[in-house]
């Protein structure tokens, strides 16, 4: 294929996004030839993340319309532009929102993983190199989202938003790691890293939240407790190890103070996986004083206030923040699928629903009524 | 001394703050005997903190009066009570708020030193023995502060707020030692760690800031940006390795946009000494993202709220706080002491003026007009 496309604009399918909470339009568009130091993918897997749902209902920064969301997917790499040596057509891959140049002070830091070059924009919508969209429709440009549009057959990125993995691994099951499986497992591991026999928090049951839940398992957290409005999450959660449940809906008293008295003065360590800034209140007020850490994962929207008494903090707590679990996606993301394929790390249990390509919107309802983890949807279907 | 006293009330001059922001009278106070896992010491000198002036001005929790406020101090165990066996008459102590069972799951952690059976609780005002104050006035008990009341010539405390020191070191010197310049030396060194060739602000350049500054030079900070509304402050903070200063009236726009525009980004940790709720957030904020941290040691009032985007948070900062530089006094203090005593450490520079104790209104004056670092108070003069 990559022979005869090459180069060459490819007219494909692609689901774009013409309105805020207006459901896609499964779209003929027009994919350009990738410019220097992009590549062009096929994709054949995507899933739904939160944060796609969230731009979508323009809750984050300044909506941009038309777009192409996306950015939990597997591919293989159709062409690459100039200078791209790294990468060749038929790699295996995964895009990732949170990149890597290896060469500024974020991808020099071990501590950081926000690459300055590369660092995400949602205010951009448009290609670094040039300032403009590879997708257009009948010459209208469509916009680009998270630097990685998944939604489509075929999306141009930057070759530093894309690891390349082993073509071994079943795409329809990594693409999970390609977003938020990594993150919050990663915020367990990398940021809060509960020690063994401690109590862990988990604020949020959906696929972030137990794939945090799935970190503090791994680590040898005795006691995890989630914390979610929605009641549906307790079932599925028992099977990512989490312990005891709390639904803020059923105390009168605020849930933080519910968690300290489940734990003798608050939990060791939380992990916010919900986007709700109550919940990323909580989550850092139930830590125990002296020694406690909360990770906030979750997305906020544009208007929130994180507001605490500065006491919480001056009594020894830690809070942190945390974008796709510190993990560098190029120098991480390999890794992490070889966990896989070693099956030292359960994917399947995270992928609750599938569907194809012209049922994306199916996705959104999924999600939008608090139905399942993940949801796959097959881009050849 | 010890084998007539043992025992017997003492009669001795305490300074008695009767009520909030009026000065301090020096009275004559009875003294109990220590009880049981208490000790009684000769307070030789002590020094005044912002802490004793901020519940002083009841800007704190409750207020409590008649009150005998003071918490940084150098002196000797006059006599023990029952049960105490690790100090005896004689021995050199310095006085500390925070403190040590040993046998609570904090003082058994590594990470904090928020002991929870001694620990600090303002509201209390009397011993934990039998809940009365081991002061009086013709029968009217006066309160204790953070149990240890420096300001009289005996004060009686829990034998775990007491760590023993070098009977070589002087107590004019090292009582500094006591509360503020170990907390912020902590705050640097324990808590938020700078690396070799960092960039550190430090918020507040009294005592408390000057010694987090020094704690910075230690760690091999090439960049240690002052920041204080007091412009007198200023020259003073050249002799602690303060290379570059910035007072928040010169500009504008937010101090935290200044530090931003000074360091590429933000600095790579901050670090609060002021009590200024508006300085935590600065502190916090102007740290880079990816990698900072902040942390905080100012003790904010009763009524402020820490408040602060979210996204600041997500973009991978973090901020923590710190009592006593996070040292445990019993097992931390003594080898401070002998950094001191070794030259590794130098307090003279800390130590601005030295009043007699009949003149103890006067080093509230100093420390309110943002004179100077430390006062020492002689207690025989
Ligand atoms: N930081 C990152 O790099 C990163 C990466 C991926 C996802 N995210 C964010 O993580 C969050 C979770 O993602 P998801 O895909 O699992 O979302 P989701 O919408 O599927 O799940 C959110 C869960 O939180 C629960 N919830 C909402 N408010 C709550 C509250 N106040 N208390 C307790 N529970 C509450 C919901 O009932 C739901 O089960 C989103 O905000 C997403 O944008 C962040
Ligand atoms: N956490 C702890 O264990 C601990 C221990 C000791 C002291 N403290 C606290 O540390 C703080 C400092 O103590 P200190 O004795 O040096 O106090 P201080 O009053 O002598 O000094 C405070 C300094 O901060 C400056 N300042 C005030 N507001 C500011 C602002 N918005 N921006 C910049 N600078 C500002 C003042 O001009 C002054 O120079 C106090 O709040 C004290 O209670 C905490
Ligand atoms: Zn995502
Ligand atoms: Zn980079
Ligand atoms: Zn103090
Ligand atoms: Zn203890």
């Amino acid at each position: 294929m990559s022979s005869t496309t090459a180069g060459q604009v490819i007219r494909c399918k692609a689901a774009v996004a013409w309105e805020a909470e207006k459901p896609l339009v499964i779209e003929e568009v027009e994919v350009a030839p990738p410019q220097a130091m992009e590549v062009r993918l096929t994709i054949l897997f995507t899933s739904l993340c939160h944060a796609d749902v969230y731009f979508w209902e323009a809750k984050g920064q300044t909506p941009l319309f038309p777009h192409i969301f996306g950015h939990e997917a597997g591919g293989i790499v159709e062409s690459v532009g100039e200078g791209v040596t790294d990468l060749k057509p038929g790699d295996h891959v995964l895009p990732v929102f949170t990149r890597e140049c290896k060469e500024c002070r974020h991808c020099k830091s071990e501590e950081s993983n926000m690459c300055d070059l590369l660092r995400i924009n949602t205010d951009r919508g448009v290609m670094l190199n040039d300032g403009k969209s590879r997708f257009s429709i009948n010459g209208q440009p469509i916009y680009h989202f998270f630097g990685t549009s998944t939604f489509s057959e075929y999306t141009v990125l930057h070759v530093g938003s894309v690891a390349k993995i082993n073509p071994a691994a079943p795409l329809d099951k990594v693409c999970v790691l390609s977003c938020g499986i990594s993150t919050s497992l990663g915020a367990t591991l990398n940021v809060a890293k509960p020690k063994k026999g401690s109590t862990v928090a988990v604020f949020g049951l959906a696929a972030v939240g137990l794939a945090a839940a799935e970190g503090a398992r791994i680590a040898g957290a005795s006691r995890i407790i989630g914390v979610d409005l929605n009641a549906k999450r307790f079932d599925e959660a028992k099977k990512f190890g989490v312990t005891e449940f709390v639904n803020p809906k059923d105390h009168d008293k605020p849930v933080h103070e519910v968690l300290a008295e489940m734990t003798n003065g608050g939990v060791d360590r939380s992990i916010e996986c919900t986007g709700s800034i109550n919940a990323m209140i909580s989550a850092f007020e139930c830590v125990h004083d002296g020694w406690g850490v909360a990770v906030l994962v979750g997305v906020p929207n544009k208007d929130d206030a994180f507001k605490t008494h500065p006491m919480n903090i001056l009594n020894e707590r830690t809070i942190k923040g945390t974008f796709f679990g510190n993990y560098k996606p190029q120098s991480d993301l390999p890794s992490m699928v070889e966990k896989y394929m070693n099956k030292e790390l359960e994917l399947e249990k995270f992928i609750t629903h599938e569907v194809s390509f012209s049922e994306i919107n199916k996705a959104f309802e999924l999600m939008l009524g608090g139905e399942g983890l993940r949801c796959i949807i097959r881009m050849d279907a």
